[in-house]
């Protein structure tokens, strides 16, 4: 079967599942006690964590669909996001309102390229 | 890094992202004033655009995850679906209501194969 | 174009698509009649019987994205996920609580590694 490497094993899933030249991650804030805009920042920081583990720039990014708790967050949302993608480099972007578990703001769904 | 390929960068997100045979797109109404049944005729139009700019058939299709406004427009979805999408040839498809900004009443997110 | 395989083509949707080494597909349960607990249950029984279809083992998942219908749910998913999947091998997991069609309680999109 193809080559598939895994970072961060948990019983539960994997932190970074990479195969075919994509590496595949689910971010949700570290901290998840903290406001919509603070949880925002937390999983960009972490997608900046999580490509330089990858050794990928932001410009690798494919695509990142993003689930967020209220709709009414997606303009915090795309104050954080604007200042942060890098312009001409974007990735594809899908954002809808989902039920997220306890006090979990916004979930995001990113696949990146990479050859790590 | 593998070659990403961008199609209609804005300054948010890209409006194609081709990268390993694979393009991926997000789709929504151009006119969001429009009613559902509307709304989902231009993203079927607009997908069609999409691939006779990647030079790639419906049957490229590899999955469609649609996420509608109100799950009572799957009706008018399925009937516009059927007669647009090639049989014998058809992507995976999930559909599932999902809270959408404004008056935006469908969400397409499309991957299809591609040597573009 | 690269090559595109198709198992199981109704005139909707395909059942699973294979491309660039990756199959999709997307599994709701059978029997849409039966409870939360039976419809998850029927879903790992069904990505087992794709995998064996595919010749490829639990190993082989890159990405589960699931859909319940009610966030309480999670629960009784995280049990029987939890006694299902390889650990140390697990896929990237997603979960949010999104509109269902009908008594459907999960729907569940699937890529997998395959050499089919």
């Amino acid at each position: 079967m193809t080559t598939i490497r895994r970072i961060g094993n948990h019983p539960r899933w994997s932190d970074v599942v990479i195969h075919q030249h994509t590496a595949r991650w689910v971010e949700v804030a570290s901290d998840l006690s903290a406001d919509s805009r603070s949880q925002i920042t937390q999983i960009l920081t972490q997608i900046d964590e999580t490509l330089a583990t990858l050794r990928a720039p932001r410009t690798a990014l494919l695509e990142v669909i993003i689930h967020l708790a209220a709709l009414e967050d997606v303009e915090i949302l795309n104050a954080l996001w604007d200042n942060w993608i890098p312009s001409g480099h974007a990735p594809i972007r899908a954002c809808v309102q989902s039920g997220l578990a306890g006090s979990c703001r916004a979930e995001f769904i990113v696949h990146a390229a990479t050859d790590f």
